[in-house]
């Protein structure tokens, strides 16, 4: 299996001295995820939580939505020319009569429109895969404290135990509504980092995840506001900005989106109605 | 075409207090990339410069090298039902007599090897594609001051005019040894900013970029040490850290690969024989 750090020398320079030490690294390799054999897709991801990557990777593709349409996940033997196993193929099997969807590489959820190719193609793709409605989720949930929200960052950041190593990782939280952390991954790539928590989820029987928060590093992209919503996930807190397309899936889907969560400072960008906010005052 | 930019209403929470207003927030989009008709590849990106990013993603594929090699690249009309054009679908035409390599989304850069899927092969297939040695590149390069490097950080900054206006665009910039910046571009992806670098360039005759320094906001991953390499570009610096597969390419590939570039400091993971050192103090 492969490590999640690696050592490696480097010259460092601090104001024009020179050193030379170890450092440690965040180790990065590439994942091929197979369906019943046929190869689906390949990531540069750190090792580690493979099979739930894989699992939460076929969950945001509309894949698998339960634990048991899932048969199981195994490491490819055979994978070098020696027959030994690299650790760097899995092969995801789905339970008997879970129908194999006609998803490769080529035809991926993007394409799948008949609209051609464009931003609105996405968000149907979404709407047509999406196995819970959000909505459903909302009505279950007291409203959360922007408080509650604004503490999620320094709690993500305290429990990055391989980025305090490496520097290098971006990480995704899964908290209740109460701010608590319920499960935390890191990895080289902030989708995958997000595969392996909703994979996690898949594997436990927890999906839909309809009464948490998920925090992100960095920005909320498109595929990380859709991955929220194939997981059922009502809320998605990112440490900086939103793409528009994020914003327009969040607010078709009913995603609770914010953005530049830091301090006591943020964005809601779509969603509003599961935040206890006071009245806004509207400026142009 | 589409907009780099777009306008969204968002909910402002600062200490407590609500308000609403217009946001500025990145345009992200799906571009399809085909090469003589046939689908190659789907990014997510900012619309602006797609002709650029085609052809800089065939670079880093090891499938152009020169701009004689490329005939043109268009807009797919008929991309809609109303056979309208979204913008969002490119085709790529090699030149008369340029082999169309057996290149598809299952059979990518990473899955060539014959010895299985591991870092290992992800370095092999980078050797194997590169058309350019970065060893000779970096004979005709005076060395370059760490004082130089140390300033790129802060012009990447000031040049990034979109990112002033939404906060959520990586950028990659192209600059001298001497520190002069001779392009920049943003985007949602930093593989797309410099695959967009690396196009501009291929069009306007100017591969192998041997006397460059390539610039990323955030992280080195392997990806972007493959495509400096791809392009002949002999030093990548980036703000944070670098994953070890990065490392381990910039070694084995002759790249410097300069990583936390942050006010007077840095870390120099391979290739210092570039660089204008004193002599390192080697410590435990």
């Amino acid at each position: 299996m492969g490590r999640v750090t690696e050592r490696r020398r480097v010259i460092r320079i601090r104001d024009g001295a020179v050193s030379t030490r170890p450092d440690t690294l965040v180790a990065e390799e590439p994942l091929e995820i197979r369906l019943g054999g046929k190869p689906l897709a390949i990531t540069m991801r750190t090792p580690g939580d493979d099979f739930a990557l894989a699992a939460g990777f076929l969950v945001s593709e509309g894949v698998l939505g339960s634990a048991d349409e899932l048969a199981n996940i195994v490491y490819c033997a055979g994978a070098t020319e020696d027959g030994s196993n690299t650790y760097n193929i899995v092969d995801v099997r789905l339970a008997p009569g879970v129908p194999v969807p006609d998803i490769t590489l080529e035809r991926n959820v993007y394409t799948t429109s008949s609209c051609g190719l464009c931003g609105k193609a996405s968000l149907d793709a979404v709407r047509t895969t999406a196995r819970w409605s959000l909505d459903t989720a909302a009505d279950a949930m007291p409203p959360i404290e922007p408080e509650t929200l604004a503490a999620l960052p320094d709690r993500l950041r305290a429990a990055q135990r391989v980025f305090d190593r490496t520097g290098g990782l971006h990480a995704a939280g899964l908290f209740t509504t109460d701010g608590e952390l319920l499960d935390l991954r890191e990895d080289v790539g902030r989708h995958n980092a997000v595969d392996k928590i909703v994979g996690r989820a898949l594997q436990q029987g927890l999906l839909p995840l309809s009464s948490c928060v998920l925090m992100v590093s960095g920005r909320a992209s498109f595929e990380l506001a859709q991955k929220a919503v194939m997981a059922g996930i009502p809320v998605l807190a990112a440490v900086s900005a939103p793409s528009a397309l994020a914003v327009d899936l969040a607010t078709e889907a009913g995603l609770t989106l914010v953005g530049f969560l830091r301090g006591t400072s943020m964005n809601v960008y779509a969603g509003d109605h599961r935040l206890a906010l006071r009245a806004a005052v509207t400026t142009s």
